[in-house]
């Protein structure tokens, strides 16, 4: 039975026809989600982008279904019984590698700081700043997204050190990778630390007020992955009280975060509003429509496909 | 004759006994600018640091002069004839590269804008950013910090271009090495634009109005240097036009910039205070503190000095 692909993906030109190169014999059917008719999706056997989750049940001859995002939550309970189901996980990383790496120079600059000098027009030196080169940066959560910003780190010049439930061998990246079960002696020695966890019972306020009491009073807290694992009245807590040299925060607990939290205006704390990812840099698109063409390639040929998730 | 060397440099523990053992015959007074004396300023044979340059009229046994910073002009016709002057030129160029790294990367992620949500507490998606992977830097100057911020961005998977006055061969961090004459045909094809060069007849608003017309209409422009370098009320008028994604600047004509210069509050441009440089890192100063080791190693072996001005 020939195979009928909903291409849901916000595709370039000339990227059709990547896509029926790969698979000459498939029903090619280019709609966006906000377009797409219930005609489409009962007919598609292979649908990829984002479609809504209620979409989903209409979609009688599904066999695969390749989201765009890493994040698959939406999509719980909402798709037909047996068929494959994958992930575009670590198509973004590196657009929320280079946000964590620029949040963490930043701070390092004092820029928040300075843009409040610059909006009141005035030119006023603040003094000593950081740098990353040498320092010693400690990722929690060692996935796509750690070792990204790992890597970027020691391309300036840092020490890198990934936090993984369980060590399995060396990841590019990190000049090591050890334990959870370390952090708390770790954390001492950490120049910055990066959290990259998702949300779940085990990483739930992680970073508390007793381990950032055990972080560097200079050191830099960056937090990606998801709000929730950091405590963030303990961090406002501790940094209103003069610790660590300054944090970037993409995330927070809940999103968006309320006008009334304290977060909003303690120094040297970068906010910005789960903005890392998404769609927001053209390699994330690309590599988006990459990772759908590979895995098309893989279920053509009958091998298995990259990001199943269960 | 034995020396008597006059260090004014702002030195750690154990940094004393570095200089001691590399001149053990000498006579090492240690003193800071502010409370040098005539009596040790008379004496000296050699000075390192940043001594007020109407102090220096009174070091009649000077022969060599080391000072702790890369520019020299506030001691043009301060020293006494015939002495041996060298800079501290490179001590800080990472710092400078750093900063401008920074800048560039915090326009790429729109963090001007979003620190005016953080400060208003509005919690506000802007949309597309940038990245600097696959882009092209174009860096006017190949000095130190030309060099040392290109070589940053290669780090980060840029593609980087240096431009000199006369081309003698490769440069570390610099994928091509361009003479001036070529800037006007480049221009177009850079998607960052670096300023790094000292101000001079030649240079005076070489980033002109037309110039920033044949940057592409996304491209990002950083200056360090000096702002001379850079026509502003062009570059004002053009981003508020829509031209250039963002900007960042470090250096303004003049300093401080006035209250009311339009640059200020141009979209997406960042400016801080002339403080990409100076003694703001600990790299930085040990670097000087390294620069004027290894060179009274090399007077004392009758050896050419490094950073000799003139």
């Amino acid at each position: 039975m020939s195979e009928y692909i909903l291409n849901l993906l916000p595709l370039h030109e000339g990227e059709r026809e990547e896509f029926e190169a790969i698979a000459p014999a498939a029903t090619h059917v280019y709609a966006r989600s906000s377009t797409v008719t219930a005609e489409q999706l009962a007919a598609a056997t292979v649908i990829f982008g984002w479609p809504r989750a209620e979409a989903m049940k209409q979609a009688i001859s599904l066999k695969w279904f390749q989201t765009m995002w890493a994040g698959t939550e939406e999509y719980d309970g909402a798709l037909p019984e047996g068929i494959l189901f994958t992930s575009s996980s670590g198509s973004n990383s590196r657009s929320v590698a280079e946000h964590m790496l620029t949040g963490l120079m930043a701070v390092c600059r004092c820029l928040p700081t300075y843009l409040d000098s610059q909006r009141a027009h005035v030119w006023k030196d603040e003094g000593p700043m950081k740098t990353i080169l040498g320092g010693t940066v400690l990722v929690l959560g060692a996935g796509h997204v750690g070792a990204d910003f790992a890597r970027l780190c020691q391309a300036l010049g840092a020490k890198t050190v990934g936090l993984k439930r369980t060590v399995a061998g060396p990841i590019e990246g990190f000049d090591q990778v050890r334990t959870m079960d370390e952090m708390d002696a770790l954390l001492p020695r950490a120049d910055v630390v990066a959290l990259t966890l998702p949300h779940s019972p085990q990483t739930e306020k992680l970073m508390n007020e007793a381990r950032i009491a055990l972080m560097k009073d200079d050191a830099i807290l960056i937090s990606a992955g998801r709000g929730s694992v950091l405590d963030q009245d303990a961090l406002a807590k501790a940094m209103t009280a003069g610790k660590l040299w300054g944090a970037a925060l993409d995330v927070t607990e809940p999103e968006p975060l309320p006008a009334d939290s304290p977060l909003w205006d303690v120094p040297n704390l970068l906010l910005t509003p789960h903005v890392a990812g998404g769609m927001r840099l053209e390699i994330t698109r690309r590599k988006c429509v990459e990772m759908a063409q590979e895995n098309l390639r893989r279920y053509l040929a009958g091998e298995k496909l990259h990001n199943l998730v269960i």
